[in-house]
This record gives C-alpha cells, sequence and structure tokens, in this order.
C-alpha cells in the first residue's frame, strides 16, 4: 500500500472528551502522517438507544463530577484553556450541520475549533444563529448561505446518516476513532489511533 | 517539604484495568521516586451504592465488549500478557483480605502480580484457597498461616474499612489514584498521577 493511512474521527460539539480531540488532532496527525476523516454525529440519539436520557456524565454523578476535574486537568495538560459550561450537555445541532456541510472543505477544521471554543472556553450556546455566523466569520464568503445550505434537506439528512452509520458501527461515545474497523475510544486514545493507522499502513 | 511523594494506589483484583496498572506502578513509581501504598478494596459493594448490580461493563453490554478490546490492546502495548478471563466479575474476596493483612510486607506486591497474572493471564477462579496458597508459596514462610490470619474478624474488618474509605472519598471505580485529595480514576491516569505527585513534593 502507498495510501497515506486515514484515521475517522468522530466527534459532537456537545461532548466535553471530543473537545480536547478537536483542539489536538490536527498537529498529532501531520506529525504521524495521518490522514484525518472528520465525522461529526449526533451523540444523543445514540445514548437514547444505549437507554440513556441524556449524557452518562449526568446520570452518573460521582463519575460526572470526576470528569469536570479530569477535564480541566487534562486540558492544562495540553495546554488547552478550559471553563466549565454553565449548560451541560449542550445542544449543537445546528454547528454540526454546518460542520457536515463543510466536510473536505478548508474551512470546516477551523470552525469546528472556533465552535469548540465557544463551547468550553467562553460558555456560549453554540446552537443560537448568532454564535454560528460568529464561527463561520472570514472562513467563509457568505455565512448565512453556508447556514441555509446547512439546513437544506439534504444536509440534514446527511446529518442523520452519519449519526446512524456511527450507531451500526458500534460508536457509544465521542470521540472515537476508526481505523479501518478498529474502534479506539476517547480522547485518551488518539495516540494509540493514530500509531495504529501508520503501522496498519506500513504493514 | 522532603518527604517522598506518596501515590495510594486502590485497586481490585476482579476489575480489569487494574490489572494493567498492578503490573505497571512499581516501576513507574520508582522511576518517578515516588513511593507506592497499595490500598485493596471491594469494589462489588461500591457499584451497589452506585446502583449498579454489577461491573458498568456488564450493564453497558457496548461498553463493555469494546473494553475486552481495548484492554487486550493496552496489555499488548505495555508488553503485558492477556487473555479474556471465562468469568467476569471475578469474586476476589479470599486475595483482598490476603493482600490487605500483607499491606507494607515485601511480599505483598509479588503477591497481588501473582493473582492478577491467575485472574488476566492463566484465567483460573482467584477466590479458591489452592490459588491463593500457590500465589503465596514462596513469598511467605507459611502460606496456610497467612490464610488464617487473612481470615481474622480483625483482618476481615480492616478490607470493610478500605472498602468505606474508598466509598468515603468518593472513588467509583478502579484502579484509582489519590495525591493527597486529588483522585485520579483509571490506569490511563497513572502517570499522571506520579507526575503530580512528584510536583506537589517539589512545591
Amino acid at each position: 500500500m502507498t495510501d497515506t493511512p486515514t484515521l475517522q474521527f468522530w466527534f459532537e460539539f456537545g461532548s466535553n472528551y471530543s473537545y480536547l480531540s478537536v483542539m489536538r488532532i490536527e498537529a498529532l496527525a501531520k506529525a504521524a502522517g495521518v490522514r484525518v476523516q472528520w465525522r461529526p454525529f449526533l451523540l444523543g440519539p445514540i445514548f437514547k438507544e444505549l437507554g440513556w436520557s441524556t449524557s452518562p456524565f449526568v446520570l452518573q454523578k460521582e463519575k460526572g463530577e470526576y470528569a469536570w476535574k479530569d477535564v480541566a486537568r487534562q486540558a492544562r495538560k495540553y495546554g488547552l484553556p478550559f471553563r466549565r459550561p454553565s449548560v451541560f450537555p449542550r445542544v449543537a445541532l445546528l454547528p454540526l450541520r454546518v460542520a457536515v456541510l463543510g466536510a473536505g472543505s478548508d474551512w470546516m477544521v477551523p470552525f469546528c475549533e472556533r465552535v469548540m471554543s465557544q463551547n468550553w472556553r467562553d460558555d456560549l450556546e453554540i446552537n443560537e444563529e448568532a454564535n454560528v455566523l460568529a464561527a463561520l466569520d472570514g472562513l467563509v464568503d457568505d455565512p448565512h448561505a453556508v447556514i441555509a445550505a446547512a439546513l437544506s434537506d439534504e444536509n440534514k439528512r446527511r446529518l442523520r446518516e452519519n449519526t446512524e452509520e456511527a450507531r451500526a458501527r458500534g460508536i457509544f461515545g465521542a470521540p472515537s476513532f476508526f481505523v479501518g474497523d478498529e474502534l479506539f475510544w476517547g480522547n485518551d486514545r488518539l495516540e494509540d489511533a493514530l500509531a495504529f493507522a501508520r503501522q496498519s499502513q506500513a504493514s
């Protein structure tokens, strides 16, 4: 094989550990020589199918309280700003639709990083159109047109399909990484997933 | 402060991720100049108090199935043997009582490593007296006497007290690490906990 190894990156703007991976993945993947395929999806419907009414961090109070300390500590370790948001988990339908629309474009990655900063650094309602417009500002010619396209039936369907694919492939949380059929779950496995992608390609 | 920094290591023989930490912690702690205080406890009563009838890896099927692949992958990464045991989670009352009895002794750490190898490499019933005797063989003068002492009321009470202390301090899974009042959960945080212990001591 001579293709560049590829890593699928499944993430949600409302997911706290997805924040850490969204902010770290491009630099690490570049250093590893791995191409990242960004796959936004909705975590809510997956949690519901698993029988959870909301995030496990809300349902399991002890683990949830610990997770806030842990995310803050990990962010500090990575040199990332972090503030516990006043709402969790935040609805992220509109920015996820925009991210789906932008898949493969130049602006998609910086857009995702900005939405994450809004949620986890600035404590902003990321589902509000004004904030999505701000996150698109300077990245695309016409932010309003991008939002209109993101709200088309075809694009809405794409996000639903991403979510159904995530469920069908056994994803139960975010972030998740796929190298071929090998699933890696959680920001803690990003480095392992990249190493696996490199090894798979070399073999 | 001039004391050696100390890390409390809370573990259970029936816990799959505790296996990885039991086998790794002494070498890493030595390299970091950190003293490890081994704290065996019972995970079952803690899960029950949190409303779980058994391990979350059994209750949450998707996450549980993933965890088996993940533990195997992590073991490979660390160069540790691993076989998925035919019973999970295994009752570990007797070896935990022996471990409590041995706390601070020379034989406690190698005993714990042997019990873990029995469970996660050899698929043996670690709660059977014959296997506990085998794990003590060559480490203590009289393995039968050690088991008798482990079954004394006073020693049984010590394990209960460890478990109550774990619950009171907010432990919800294993392995867990404490540096002072700072909780780190999971084998993935062992290195962070050791680094934190070193920094705390230096400050």
